[in-house]
Parts: C-alpha cells; sequence; structure tokens
C-alpha cells in the first residue's frame, strides 16, 4: 500500500544526521586482512559496525530519530517493536536522552539482546514471533500511553541515521586514496543499504551498491523483481535472527529499487563461514546476520578479484552458544579460513 | 648480566619510529562498552591491537626494526625466535620490505600463529619448547647465513615501535578529552610495556602505567621486587602463551624499574572470563595473553571505580578451539559477562 505521501530521506538529511549523532554514536572502525586480501586476489574491506554503541548500527538511526523528536513527544516516552538490535539502539539512545522508552521484543530473541535491551533502562515486552502481531502491540502501546513509535526501518530519520555509515564509508576511503568497486550491506527491511545509498553518495555518485539477505527471508531480492513490495511467507527459519524483517518498507523500498544494483541471497552456512573468516581474519564478532555481507563476497557472489569491495559487519550481538556453534559447524581446512 | 653499554630507546625514538611504521602500521581504534562502564562505576578504554597488522601490535616493532636495517643486512635476510606473535609481525614485516625472513617458532606454537607466519612467506623452524633453546638456535642461524637477528623484545628499535602503542593512547585520549588515571599492558619480554612508558610520556610525564603478568609466568614483578633480573623456573604452564618469556630483558627491565607502578598477576582463569568479556562487551577476539591487563581490572586488581582507565587488548590470534573452550569455561551469569 503506498501513501499518497511518501516522504524519503535525502543525502542531505544523513549529512544533517552525521552532525546529530557525531558526539553520540563512535565512528567506527574500516578493517582490513593482508592474508585474505592475498586469497581474494584484491582489497577487502569491513566497516566494524559491531564496535558501535549498543553492538549495531541500529544506534545511529535511533539516536537521529530520538533527537528530532518535540518536546512534547519526548515527555510521554517512546515505543518500539524489533528482534534486538533496534532494541538496544532505541534504549540506549532514550537513555541518554532522558526519554522513557517500551520495546516489543520476540520471546526467543537472543538473550544477550533481551538482557542489554533492559540493561540501557527499557520496559521490555515480549511477544510470541509466530502468533502476536509485534506492530499492532506497539501501536497498541502508542496508542495508550501516546508514546512516539519509533519504527525501526520505515522511518525518513532512522533510514538517515544509519545512512551515516555510508557516509564514514566513503570518507574512509578517500582518506586511503580509494573508490570501491562495490559496496554491500545486509538487508532486513532495508534501512541501513537505503541509507547507505544515500550517504554513499554525498561525495560522488555511481559507486555500485549490493544488498544482501539470507536466502529464506529474500523478501527485497524478490521485490526488486516484481517491481512490487513482496512478503515471506511465514514459517520460515533463520540464525540471521536481526534479518526477519516480513517485508521491505514502503520508504527502504523506494529508495532501494532506485539505487541498488542487486540484492543477494546467502545460506546460514555461509553466514556461518563468514562469521568464523571474521573471528579469525579481523578478529571481531559477528552475529548471523551482521556477516551476509561479508559471507556474499567470501562466497564469491560478489568478487573481490582486482577490485576493492567494502561489506559492512552490522552486529555482534550473538549469544556465546550460537557463536561456538558456529566455529564448530565450519570447515577451518578449507578457503578462506585456512590461509595455506 | 648487564652490559656496560646498554642502550636504551627514548621518548624520541618512540616518535621517529611512529612516523617510520605510519603508512604501514594501522592506527588502531580505542573501544568502549557504555553497559560495561556503567558495572564498573567508570570509564573503561580498550587499546584494541587485535585489529594490527598480523593481529598484534607485534608488526609495530618489527616492522621499525628491519626498516633500521642496512642495505647489506637486509640483503642477508633475517632471523627470529617466537612464540607466535612476534613471528607473525617480522614475517609481515620483512615480506613488505622484500627481506627473507626465517622464524624460529615452538612446535607447540597455536596453529593460527604458526599457519600464518607460513603465509607471511617466512621459513618456520620448528623447536621443542622443553628441551631446546630458541635463542640459540636463532643465533646459530644468524652465524651461519649472516642474518641480522630480531630479536623479539630486548632490542632499542623494538621497544621504540611498540612503544607507538602508548603514543596513540594519549592522542586518543586528548581527542576524547580525557586523562588516564592508569594504563595497563602485558608484560611476556616487556617490550611492550616499556615502550608504552615512552610513549605515554610524549605529551605529559606521570600517568601511572601498570603491566600484567600470567600468574605462574611473574618474572618481572619479582625482578621489581628483588631488583635484579629474576627467571621463570622451568616447567610451568599457561595458556597465556604469548606472555611466556623466562625473565625480563635487560633494556626492557632497565626501562621498566624506573617507570612501571607495579606489575600484577592473573590467573588462567582471570585471562579466560576477560576474553568473555571482550567476546560480548566489544566484539572483538582476544587471546589468553592479550587479555591479562582487561583481566587485570575486571577481577579488580585495578580499580576502575570513578576513574579513567585503559587496558592494551595486545593481541588476538588464537585458534577457534582454545576460543570456545575459554567460552565454555566461564561463568556467563556473574558480572562482568551479566550485564543485569
Amino acid at each position: 500500500m503506498q501513501s499518497d505521501e511518501l516522504i524519503l530521506p535525502t543525502v542531505a538529511d544523513v549529512e544533517s544526521a552525521a552532525q546529530r549523532i557525531a558526539d553520540h554514536a563512535y565512528y567506527t572502525p574500516m578493517l582490513e586482512s593482508p592474508l585474505l586480501n592475498r586469497q581474494l586476489g584484491g582489497r577487502l574491506l569491513v566497516k566494524a559496525e559491531v564496535v558501535q554503541r549498543t553492538g549495531s548500527f541500529k544506534f545511529r538511526g535511533a539516536y537521529n530519530k530520538i533527537s528530532r523528536l518535540t518536546d512534547t513527544e519526548r515527555a510521554a516516552s517512546v515505543v518500539a517493536f524489533s528482534s534486538g538490535n533496534h532494541a538496544q539502539g532505541v534504549a540506549h539512545a532514550s537513555q541518554l536522552q532522558g526519554v522513557p522508552a517500551t520495546i516489543v521484543m520476540p520471546a526467543d530473541a537472543p538473550n544477550i539482546k533481551l538482557t542489554n535491551t533492559r540493561a540501557y533502562g527499557a520496559n521490555v515486552v515480549t511477544y510470541n514471533r509466530n502468533n502476536e502481531d509485534r506492530e499492532k502491540i506497539g501501536r497498541d502501546i502508542a496508542d495508550r500511553t501516546g508514546a512516539a513509535l519509533i519504527k525501526p526501518f520505515d522511518d525518513p530519520d532512522i533510514i538517515a541515521g544509519q545512512g551515516t555509515v555510508g557516509l564514514e564509508i566513503v570518507e574512509q576511503l578517500a582518506e586511503r586514496g580509494l573508490r570501491p568497486d562495490a559496496v554491500v550491506g545486509p538487508v532486513g527491511g532495508g534501512g541501513l543499504i537505503a541509507g547507505m545509498g544515500l550517504g554513499l553518495d554525498s561525495r560522488e555518485t555511481g559507486i555500485p551498491l549490493f544488498g544482501v539477505e539470507p536466502e529464506e527471508f529474500d523478501d527485497t531480492r524478490r521485490s526488486l523483481l516484481s517491481g512490487r513490495r513482496e512478503s515471506n511467507p511465514p514459517g520460515r527459519q533463520s540464525i540471521c535472527d536481526a534479518l526477519l524483517a516480513e517485508s521491505p518498507g514502503e520508504a527502504t523500498f523506494a529508495l532501494n529499487r532506485s539505487r541498488l544494483e542487486d540484492c543477494l541471497v546467502v545460506s546460514d552456512g555461509d553466514a556461518q563461514t563468514a562469521m568464523a573468516a571474521a573471528f579469525t581474519h579481523f578478529k571481531i564478532v559477528v552475529e548471523p546476520g551482521g556477516a551476509v555481507a561479508l559471507a556474499a563476497v567470501l562466497s564469491g557472489r560478489i568478487s573481490c578479484q582486482d577490485r576493492c569491495v567494502v561489506v559492512v559487519a552490522s552486529g555482534g550481538n550473538v549469544d556465546p552458544q550460537t557463536f561456538t556453534a558456529s566455529m564448530d559447524s565450519v570447515d577451518w581446512s578449507a578457503p578462506p579460513l585456512a590461509t595455506t
């Protein structure tokens, strides 16, 4: 359903967001591995959003959005629904700005995400992912309490905030004298990749941008093909808990259909291999959903040969059991994990 | 045995080293966790040398040293003995400067360290840690081939290179408007901490500096107490494979005895808890020996209450089996791992 008055953020909105969050969000590092570069025959750079406040890029959009609320809205509190990274982002951004927050989260979210969201001072309400509607629960709370609803992706201020990742990428590449042949990011609802497209365009247009989805949750890929917002059938599973949005957002799809080169899919196994590669080559902890962009390169879907490719490692909030199970599941004797 | 002509590096040597390595070593990030800060009641910053080239700070000293060799020396190749991080640092720094390298490593070094040292193009010679003398093997190779011996810590150029970690720490703190109440780093042979003392003094003197050793390898702590270089008895074990030097170096001890506030010890279990805290709070992979400074804070030996403390996470070269065993060994229900 297309709204008559769809508001899309612009490059200027991303630039304003960058100034708004500058003293609060971390400017995250861009990492590189000489050994992995040699294996790939090119140059792979990892934008490490895992070391962002709250362990994912979601803090950027949440802080930007909450800082733009009116005083009346801030006094009334905020509410959000989220699988966990947006939850933490909103909880921490609210706390820093003195705004009470209620977060609606699936009861089966990773423990680290539930625990930390509470630790950032939010009131957490859980629901059953299979038979309850999180959007309805969130809206009911908003209606009842007057709280402002902080959507996870389909909001211009959220998209603009996430877009600061793209802005930093082109700044960091310029410092190194590099121009990327491809930039790759994960796609759940599409907020990060939509914002990144704007952020990349802040310096020069035309850098090829690719999205990556878990193979059972390829709604954006199918939407790009059909030209309309497709949904994922219910009942599917993936370890990429951060990327299980049901369908693209209205604003995110409008941006992504005009900016994305392509949207690719990777398997859960590909994501686990990428988590292991991040462990051994980059020394960072990446959650399954945060590893899909790296997985797209390591599985050969996006070539790095004689090219410079940037991937976003978007989050690192993974329970130790899930992490160690991933480490145990991969083949350490084969590239990209074995270096000789 | 004190040499008559002991040459000690100075603050100026660290500053020169910083210029020499600037285009080659990475300027590593300083990380922070709002949730952990709240638990500690203060501000803890982690200098993440795990994302340095070759996965540890050792690249800094190795690159500095090799760049100062004469053309004749560089043509003849270099040789080094190392438990693994210096090995990789020398192998990669040699490769980048076109110098052939032979590295003498214990046969029981972590697989990642052996594999990567070979992957950086070095010729690796293994020895038995329990009954062979690595220094003698290294010197024999040097005598036979004319190769320059690149010592792991007891060398002014190595110490000056490692000291750039301290230089970056004070620069990064100044950017944040902070002055640390304590800076804490690991101690094997003492090269990093000795260099850090010089690097810290580049801006202002008097920042308290603490070393940390594994409890079975507390040669520097005992040497500071006795006033002479003590050795560790043979046959001891620790998972902190990077910190098993037999005794302090001549130059490193001379610097450390005049600059270190204290040298503390932590257990292997403390190091494993710190590895888990680095995983969950900072999203970085830290090897056991690289985690001892963080362990000193998390175990309460160095207080962070109402203070600003910087710890160096010095390396991340750990085999997945060792890492997952550490994750499995800790109590995730208690602070600092549980946040609520």
